[in-house]
């Protein structure tokens, strides 16, 4: 079987492996307190532009949601999301077991705009019961989103601008934040988030290491005591350099930035094949996500070679699903399903 | 002004008021292990018919919901509820602080089906992450819903079949239950509920007691332990019996039900005279609460002289309001009311 | 049987209950925004010099604990407290409910120092480890204590200023703050509390009331958006108005005052009939709770009599029990007992 | 510097980074649900002698330790432990952010016996107050303790029976337990903690793994649903065979039990050369921990050349420090420091 299921099957890049390898026997201070955690820190700030940028690296994706959430939110604050956010929909409660409620927008295409975001507080603060309702305080993106979308310059700016000018938090899940970044068509750079956004994070796990997302914390406000939360939450390794090394290595020379692109260019590939055949996208996408609807009896063609996902079943004979090509994706895989997709769908 | 904004506006019903002031300064045990709470409990068992039913009371509605939630499900358990249940709109994410998700379904009326919980439940089950979602555990209703309509035996019967079926509790938030009970055409009786709900509440705040919630538990597996439960949510009362000395009284010769019956005829009449004016209902109700669609120049008439609520606006020109009475609401002012009605809806 | 087991077997005051009734079908606002709240809060202002406090109501000291807690503190912050602390020994573990671990420090008479502040703040901070501890950010005490003690100025002065010094906040427990308050030797005044606390409670249910703590908040950071904090606990009543009745009532010309002055008198009674038999006591205290340490053969005479509240065995055959006044103990009481205790123990 | 502070200053063992590597461009399914993790589960059960064990794999100890308990309580209930338990001293309060109050024993030694436990439980369920008060229903202990201290067999089995036969459970945090099992004097198997105990686990972090820790868990009733709850709280790795994979390597042929014996050798020759100088001890062990009570002046003296841990103060001159051997400690820097204590304590 060939993978398209998703961006996290293998384990790392080579040269984070070569990393693992050269330091294993070295012995170095635990809990994220040595050179190499310093280091890839360092080295994100300078890709950031900023040299106040709190760095922070957590193993996960739903662990740094919570617990920046955590960090960032009074008892009676909630995080406004799209209704497709992951922390409403794939993260088993993680947030509301913090004790705070997410609060969701509806959202087609996986983004919410800066009107939704001005509106639902608008609507908060102008409602008579405000009291007995939860505050909206962070506004919670993921970028690109879990559909494959990607927010724009402007899109993001206005968002900022709207979040600040009203009190709120901006948070941005990065958890796919190379495929983002390396995308075709993409106008937002990590200096930009750097920018706008109170706190994000650079997702490793998807993007070539074997675990590690790096949490940037731009808010003062939001930085202050962060370890002690960490630690809470059950997220400080002890070993803390595995994650230091990995992004260390994942910020050396650009690599990050290039395997994502190599991923994005073969997902073009495979968007271009399905768009030649005039195969739908659920959403349009320019990530290493693709969502194409596709007849039951061409997936089930499909599914006797490649593993892929379910996303929604869109009409009697149509399901929309997932394919993802990854850091690790080869390219004669690819090659090989635009030939079968030719096939298939002509 | 004439108030028929709510039905909390007053304070008790003259006997209740007189079983607090002959019983003051007796002298009873704490915490609500005197007589009267004993008392009241076993009124409230013969009323619902099971001898076997735990009673404790509680001070108020959003306490008896974080607290009953609480003491039901496990950490990665979430209520499924109408997305304008109490719990998920008006109680600042009581529930969520205490670490549990609510899970929402569309509602147009404020009820849930059967077939909405088994769609929910089977949608969870059958998904391949399953275990990245929060598993619905216990389905919350309320009747009179906050919009006020209420469910039929059939359609209680239907949802505690399929919750029962699927392995979830059914639990009914009674704030307005007398009113729910007296209501013209109200087919559901106090022993229906307490043999199709694995826990519920009789309200008495809205009905005629200063405060108070009478929590009644069928499933022993949500009796364990529940007075622990009360004292760390800050909700067991030093002067337990205050709660008791109500209930008693409530309970008492059918006072419960006589007041809610006065209300709800109260509300009758209202109700048949917008209906002989055309005025369209946001909801079709038959309790004491109504929301009548009117156009803006008559609510601002009406506005000079009685106190509503503001429900939502509707179109350009009118809005829906709500109008509520309760077992202190004075004949003269409906008649005055329906009145008025007349004068400018014609 | 004559009861001493404790301070809030009677319902109330009977001007409160006057006053209750006086408004029983007047009508308010709901949820503590009627103007009974507004006159309390006035006077409570008023009363403590300051006009800058505000000043909410809630139902019972357990609710008003995890509240203030709640809401003063970030997730991983903690309450030091003493390890007789209400909040640690007699509060179902509310405090962590809301995710707080309480911190505690010996203590014999119920109180602890400045001294001892300032070695568990040191010792968090100059731990190598400290960010693997809960960090101390609020001092939990109860005065009068849960062992009847009282704090003199100069030591409540030293722990003010040794929390603000550190960055602590000092919460003061006031659940029987009238009975310390009139204590015979205190010289502690509402309005040094309201100078050195950053937030406190004057305690209704214990005092007069049937039920109520109002709360006081002179630290602006503490104060912001309270009332939702409120609400999601369960702490907001519909009605209000209940507890403003009730506190206006207690706060007019001294009547708080008064009746904690006569419990205390009573009680300094039976302490005086004690010290002249040459019972010793577990604790010196001055105020309306004793702690005498009494033979077994005596106590079981007693019981025939009096209710009293077991404390802790001291040694084979002598155990301290608990002889509470109240404001509503009758002065024969008083005097049947001491007589009692002079034939028993001479 | 020669490093003995602790036992997670290296990578992993090379069996398993060689492991790491030849399985690192492996397409895996997600999540923990890998081939991986199968056979290292299965191979743990059999070492344990229980086909029926439940085995999930979490990332580090203060994970492990927060899921297992919220778990397995219910809101009012609490994990009973020794004053220097991990969960109270070292975890940021992990446990009280799952709203779980932790309840302490006093020791000397790290351990807790079966007494205590009675002791606790008794004084709990006869007290008046009890629901005003935490249920104890888990008991944690971890062997090695904090302290490297272990418990016999008798110990142990004493534990689990007062547990049991009062309805607790028994949870024991083998962070260390390799170094435990392999200890000279050890009669504890872990087939007999896997019968004695209701979870526990096997640390992987401390004995040669980068990370890893196996959840044990034996009783049927703290199994169901675990997997929602390590997602809940962020312990779920994207790549769940990272663990598999360490542990199938840890398990193989014994690794586990030789890398600790080894580890436990070292530390025997520190110990017997410590003995021969006369060097007392904090607490006796047997492990790959100790704490020898050295005077200032000699530690000042080690600390140029080795790292060791602070432990406390005992006397104006003395110090207890802490030192540790483990899997990677070379024998030749183990000769050196015996060589060195040797010049300096004669």
């Amino acid at each position: 079987m060939i993978y398209f299921n998703n961006d996290y099957s293998e384990g790392c890049h080579e040269k984070i492996l070569d990393a693992l390898i050269r330091t294993n026997m070295e012995q170095t201070p635990g809990y994220g307190e040595d050179a190499y955690c310093k280091g890839a820190a360092e080295k994100i700030r300078r890709l950031c532009g900023r040299e106040d940028l709190a760095v922070h690296f957590l193993v996960g994706g739903t662990q740094a949601n919570l617990t920046v959430i955590d960090a960032a939110l009074r008892p009676h604050q909630g995080a406004l999301c799209a209704v497709s956010g992951h922390i409403h929909a794939h993260e088993t409660g993680a947030v509301e077991a913090t004790g705070h409620k997410v609060l969701t927008v509806p959202s087609a295409d996986g983004k919410i705009t800066a009107t939704q975001v001005a509106q639902a507080v608008k609507a908060h603060r102008t409602d008579a019961s405000f009291e007995h309702m939860v505050q909206p305080k962070l506004v919670y993106i993921s970028n690109p989103t879990e559909l494959g979308t990607l927010y724009t310059k402007e899109e993001l700016t206005a968002l900022a601008d709207t979040c600040h000018g009203l009190g709120l938090y901006l948070f941005l899940d990065g958890a796919r934040l190379g495929y983002g970044l390396a995308a075709k068509g993409n106008d937002v750079t990590l200096a930009d988030i750097a920018r706008l956004c109170d706190v994000f994070y650079i997702g490793g796990t998807k993007v070539g290491a074997l675990f590690g997302e790096a949490v940037v914390i731009g808010n003062p406000a939001l930085a202050e005591d962060f370890r002690y939360l960490i630690k809470q939450h059950g997220g400080m390794l002890a070993k803390g350099r595995l994650l230091g090394v990995q992004f260390d290595a994942l910020m050396e020379d650009g690599l990050y930035f290039q395997i994502a692109e190599k991923a994005d260019r073969l997902a073009d590939q495979i968007r271009d094949t399905l768009a030649e055949l005039g195969v739908p996208m659920l959403v349009p996408g320019i990530t290493n996500q693709l969502f194409p609807i596709l007849p039951d009896g061409i997936l089930a063609e499909l599914a006797k070679k490649y593993v892929f996902c379910e996303q929604e079943r869109v009409d009697e004979s149509h399901r929309a699903v997932r394919f993802c090509t990854s850091w690790a994706t080869r390219p004669e895989n690819v090659e090989e399903l635009c030939r079968d997709l030719r096939g298939l769908c002509r």
